[in-house]
């Protein structure tokens, strides 16, 4: 168990920085955030904020964006999507 | 001149789209997508409508993301980045 998903929705970004701060805490070397739609701005700024306030020069990021089909029928339509891996650094 | 910029703000998706699409027209084998704060969501939606609908497999993304200071003085904050490099393959 080396790798934590945190979800990124719509509390204060200070919540997710908390709950990748437990992850880190708790041993983990990897934590992934993951945020759809008007989320994604929320999940750049809890990234940035554990790099360069809670662990400044110890974590390393990497993005990468995709595409989700969300909702049935009519209502279908895509969504996009942020998934940023935190890594420490040995 | 093989790198333009594209600054996403806060118009539709596909004003920013079509930005994109005209500098890859012009020959531009790679263009770079720019965005701060709320605006960070729109420009994922702008690569991946760029990457699914307008030239599907065709291109690659690569992002990282960031914080700029902004303000003066009192008003100083910080404010996430994000940078989408949007590469044509060969």
């Amino acid at each position: 168990m080396s790798e934590n998903v945190v979800y990124v929705g719509n509390k204060s970004p200070m919540h997710y920085v908390l709950a990748v701060m437990i992850q880190f805490n708790r041993g983990s070397d990897k934590v992934v955030l993951k945020a759809r739609g008007r989320a994604i701005s929320r999940a750049v700024d809890v990234a940035e904020i554990v790099k360069n306030q809670f662990l400044p020069g110890q974590v390393e990021s990497s993005v990468t964006i995709g595409t989700e089909e969300v909702g049935e029928g009519d209502q279908k339509r895509n969504v996009s999507t942020i998934e940023i891996v935190l890594t420490k650094k040995e």
